[in-house]
This record gives C-alpha cells, structure tokens and sequence, in this order.
C-alpha cells in the first residue's frame, strides 16, 4: 500500500512576510521641525556599543531627515495608539504635520536634537553611524545613546520594566495586523535549563 | 506658586533593551550537520528582493557555520516552543546536537542545503548576500528565497496566514521575557484612516 504523503508546509514564494516584530515610531529632524515614520524594520544589531537598525524606503521624506541630520529616536508605542501608528505609516510628512495630526506630543531629548515620543512609553535615542543599501530599502545603523522608560511603567519591587504595563504594540508585517501581548509564558536564560538537564555533555 | 514639575520619563543610560521581536530559531550548517541558535536581533531589512538581518555574537559558533555555508534558515517558533527556543540560546552546537537535545525535527528546504524546522509553524530559507561589523557582533544580511507555513495555519475562506494559529512566540530583550499574543487590535494600512479623514492637506 502507498503511504499518503502528507503536506504539512505551503510555499508562500520568496516573500519579506516577518513577525511578531515592533511598530516602532520613529522621530526624526529637528526639535523645531520633526517628523514621524512608523517602521516596523527594526531590529538591534549591536550591543556594545548598542545598535539598532531601521530600514527606510528610499523614496520617504523621513529618510532625507535622517541623512541630513544624522540622528533619529525610536519609540515603542502601547497598544492604545494603533490608529495613531498607522496614521504616521501611510501620510508622508511632507504635507502635514503628524504631530499635530496626532495630538502626539514631542518631547526633548537628552543627548541628541530630535524629540521623543511623550505618549511612547519607551524611547531610544539614536546616532546614526552607517548605512547600508538594498534594493529600494536604505537600512540606516543608529547608535542608541539614551534609553527612556515611563517611570510608571518601572515595577516598584525589583526596579524592572513592567512589560504588561508598556503594552507594546505588536505588529505583523505583510498580513498587516496590529495586536498586543498576551500572557507571560517563560523566562530567557531560564526555560531552557529544564531541557538542559536532562542532557549528557562535556560542557554546555 | 511654582509649577510642580512631574517627572513622567526615567533614564535608563544607552542600553540595547527592545521589544517586542521575534525569538527565532536559525538553523546553519547543512543537512548532515545543522545547528540551530536563537537570535531575537532580526529583522526585514529589504523588500525586493526580501533581505533579512541577523544579528551574531563572533564567538558563536553558529556564526562559522554562517560563514562557511552561506545559507541559514529563519524558524519562527509558537509560543509552545519556549523551551526549546530558549535552550538553543544558551548551549552552544559545539558540544551537542540541539535537534536531538530538543527533539526539533529538520526538514529538507526546498532552494537550499539547510534545513528548517518542521516544528515552527513559519520559515524562511536564506542566502547570505552582506556582513557587516559592529564592536563583538556581525550583522548578517540573507536573502529570503522560499517561506513556509504550516497549511493548518492558512485560513480556508481569505487564503491568509491566521497569526492567531501560528501562535507567535514574542521575546522582550535584556528583561528577558517570552510572551504569546494577546488580541488583534486593528489592520495596517486602514487603522489610520480614522485620522486621516480629519485632517486637511493638500495630498496624503
């Protein structure tokens, strides 16, 4: 008898489908004239000294202001402002104002002239230092200089950020779709000791 | 009387905290010998054609690996996995096969010599196309050739990945925290609409 091959995979093509990644809001210009992008291409490269990078289709405004002004400020916004993260993602700011659009409110920064987010309850504050090109895509490599956190988003017991309190905004590019957190389920560095000590090895 | 300021933000100092992003598995080598690490540093960095970055300690071994065989491939995890998410973070493939450690099931990519991870419900087959350094990492830039999906994970009425089903597993950097998804909010592209049709410009 012929065993019934079972498809368990489907090819979707070559595609940049990606997820669960950030809608990060990012803040670039000038104190005085700052714009807003969302991008959701983001990711840390580097941690000592820390990097992160972000990748910009070469034809947006935003792109403009970060080579012109070499720095830039990522930030993490709740799951409350999906409508507004959408907002800054598909007008460009070359004929509006998305904070005013937005009622988001921008902020000083500490170490650089472009303001954060008020509303964004983690923000990062970032230099640019390289660029890479792709295509139609310039990743954009910032060192990240300052890192902000509501102070009441901070748990008073043991000093660490209340990642249930943040409620990032969790995005899936390409499906398009907006979501939050759920529950906490493990912690890294941690879960996997469960597995390892069932392992025989030299040395781990 | 003098205004009370209120301090709303505290500084953290320049740290490469971030969330929410993926905790994805990548598995390197060959099909004789792979290896899998996880890496939360990714990210969509091009579109067409689609690139992803990876972000590797040097003294990975998986970065040899990388390095001599040019091809990886990305395995996001559900929530499920945790475990085993974790532990192929902290061991390294030096000294143990983590499919076995695991039980991780390897599957034949169909575009490359690399296999994915059965168990992962989405995956990526990559061709590394840049490096670039930053102090002890090595960014790793692949082209996305083929992406899988798990065909129980398709929604039979819109042909569309059901996020929900895939049950992503989210990692929150440095706190060090797996999350699982909670709601979906809203819809890219059309969240921001609301806001839109109150806002007068010349041209979105």
């Amino acid at each position: 008898m012929k065993i019934k091959e079972i498809q368990v995979k489907e090819q979707l093509g070559a595609t940049d489908i990606f997820f669960p990644i950030p809608a990060a809001l990012i803040v670039c210009g000038t104190i005085e004239n700052a714009n807003i992008i969302t991008i959701a291409w983001i990711g840390i490269a580097g941690s000592n000294p820390p990097i992160i990078s972000i990748s910009v289709k070469k034809s947006r405004f935003s792109l403009e202001l970060i080579r012109k002004w070499g720095e830039f400020t990522v930030n993490i916004p709740s799951a409350d402002y999906f409508k507004e993260t959408d907002y800054c993602g598909i007008v460009s700011g070359k004929n509006t104002d998305k904070f005013t659009d937005t009622g988001l409110t921008p902020l000083k920064s500490k170490k650089i002239n472009v303001p954060i987010i008020k509303e964004c309850p983690y923000n990062l504050e970032c230099k640019k230092v390289k660029e890479v090109e792709f295509g139609d895509y310039r990743v954009i490599f910032g060192e990240i200089v300052e890192n902000h956190i509501d102070s009441d988003k901070i748990d008073k017991n043991n000093k660490e950020i209340n990642i249930k309190k943040v409620n990032p905004l969790v995005y899936c590019a390409r499906i398009r779709e907006y979501w939050d957190l759920g529950e906490k389920i493990g912690n890294g560095f941690k879960a996997g000791k469960e597995i390892l000590k069932n392992v025989k090895m030299d040395k781990p």
